[in-house]
């Protein structure tokens, strides 16, 4: 087992005491989310299941933990100017209300293929919408245009110290709540999520255990999470878009939670055969699923669940 | 206002004492459901809405706290010969699962047309399935049937005080996590839920004010429930099915909440003009929404909000 050993301090982005600080910081601004459980989904799994339901939190998403981090670490200054970002989701819409809460303007490039309802979360937050085209070249252009013209500071969805430090507080209240918790269970896109929450559990709890759940499509880590990644998670799971969607259903119909796929994938994995058949994950017993957010577009989900 | 009296002991099936005896014994088997809150839904009704969210209750409704407050009452000689009762939904599943935790027989009569998901339900908590038509008529013979066969004791859904005092604990729970709540909306169909929170609001808050949400259609009250809600309640307000399912909607895109119809019913209430527009219940600031259940189909859901 790997990570029983102290964390350096400085060695990567972010750690314990920036985590501590950032809790801090947000913890006016954000909700303490609740961690659910089932008696059905713990016999299915054959462990106990806890589900820290951050589809809850302010702005449907974890992401508005590392957002209101960013922002409000801005002196005066700097925040005077602005914040902008290029995303697709729910970092948009997390930046977007964290921005409104500091009364700041939020310049939010999203391109023109994004989900009806990401879109409207940014407008109900007050951000400003620039459309760009889908490629992520587009976006970049964009976002810099907005920066020479404004001095609005870019605030990156996940390659951002900050970044990582909000979004680690979400160990430090999990496991408060539930302090037997021995296997985080966590989605991976760009490693922002996952990279803070393994520096705050291993600091805490050496003897962790961290998966990484990825759907084998949208994994690009950035270089201040690619390093985390690779020293503090045991492994990275890959599930199907048919297990994921099952999982939904499950979450829908017995945790009665709104979750979008990448909300669902922490169940997937648990219930998947990789997980449940490898004899080395057995005494995984106590396993903290982070359900990372609930901003679902009810037309697409139901006809992905009627394929 | 009315009920700014004391509540005589005896004058109805339930009272404060039988509340909270009730609260003691099911304490351990209940979940103590969390109440969630949401800045964009208290800026669309312009006041703050506390949603209790029953849905998250296992058995996934309110339900289970009467039936396990009725079952955990008898003593072991009527409990060894189970428990029978005749239901369309909720109270079915919440007592084969009640009866479950004791290690008694449920004998759940069910009509043939009940959802899908209710009957599974039922069958995951270990409750025998009886099958009649849907009438009410047929429901309670075969009911009757069971009890001749078996000795089984029949739990109403509403029409009894052990159910009564169950439901009523929700007021215990909610005006501790929320004691500013000036205002609760309850639903009502036979009366047991909205009997036993107002029997419990009233007693620990005698101004509070407390209405009743109907969808016009389905109160049948029962002699032991009418008492209490012709004394206790303010106002029964109906609204529309179309109210409902937009209100379904906010739950599910803004609160992440899978929410059925009459778990909904409060917040339409709520937003809907009758509401809005009665000068009267202008100072209806602080309102506690009971959120009753969230057992939705989620295919006949999906069907209406797309009608």
């Amino acid at each position: 087992m790997e990570g029983e050993r102290q964390i350096e301090k400085g060695k990567y982005a972010a750690d314990i005491s920036s985590i501590k600080e950032a809790h801090d910081r947000i913890k006016p601004f954000i909700l303490k989310t609740p961690v659910m459980s089932s008696t059905s989904l713990n016999a299915l799994s054959g462990r106990h299941l806890y589900f820290k339901c951050e589809c809850f939190q302010k702005g449907g998403a974890f992401k508005f933990r590392g957002a209101c981090n960013a922002v409000f670490s801005l002196d005066d200054e700097d925040a005077s100017k602005g914040v902008v970002t290029h995303s697709s989701g729910n970092h948009a819409a997390a930046l977007a209300l964290a921005a409104k809460l500091r009364g700041i303007p939020a310049y939010i490039v999203i391109p023109k293929n994004a989900p009806t309802c990401k879109v409207e979360n940014v407008k109900r937050y007050g951000g400003q919408v620039v459309w760009s085209e889908a490629s992520v070249q587009s976006r970049e252009e964009i976002a810099n245009k907005v920066w020479q013209e404004t001095g609005a500071i870019f605030v990156h969805p996940y390659n951002d110290g900050r970044i990582l430090s909000g979004q680690g507080t979400i160990s430090l209240e999990l496991l408060e709540q539930v302090p037997q918790i021995d296997t985080l269970v966590v989605p991976i896109s760009g490693g922002g999520l996952i990279s803070g929450i393994a520096l705050a559990a291993k600091s805490i709890n050496p003897a962790i255990r961290i998966f990484a759940i990825a759907d084998g499509l949208r994994a690009f880590l950035g270089d201040f999470t690619w390093p985390v990644v690779r020293d503090l998670v045991e492994e990275v799971i890959t599930v199907e878009d048919s297990e994921i969607l099952k999982a939904m259903k499950l979450c829908f119909e017995i945790l009665k939670v709104v979750v979008e796929p990448s909300g669902a994938i922490g169940l997937a994995a648990v219930l998947s055969d990789t997980f449940q058949k490898n004899l080395a994950w057995k005494d995984c017993k106590h396993i903290g699923i982070v359900v990372s957010g609930g901003n679902v577009d009810l037309g697409i989900l139901w006809n992905s669940l009627n394929k």
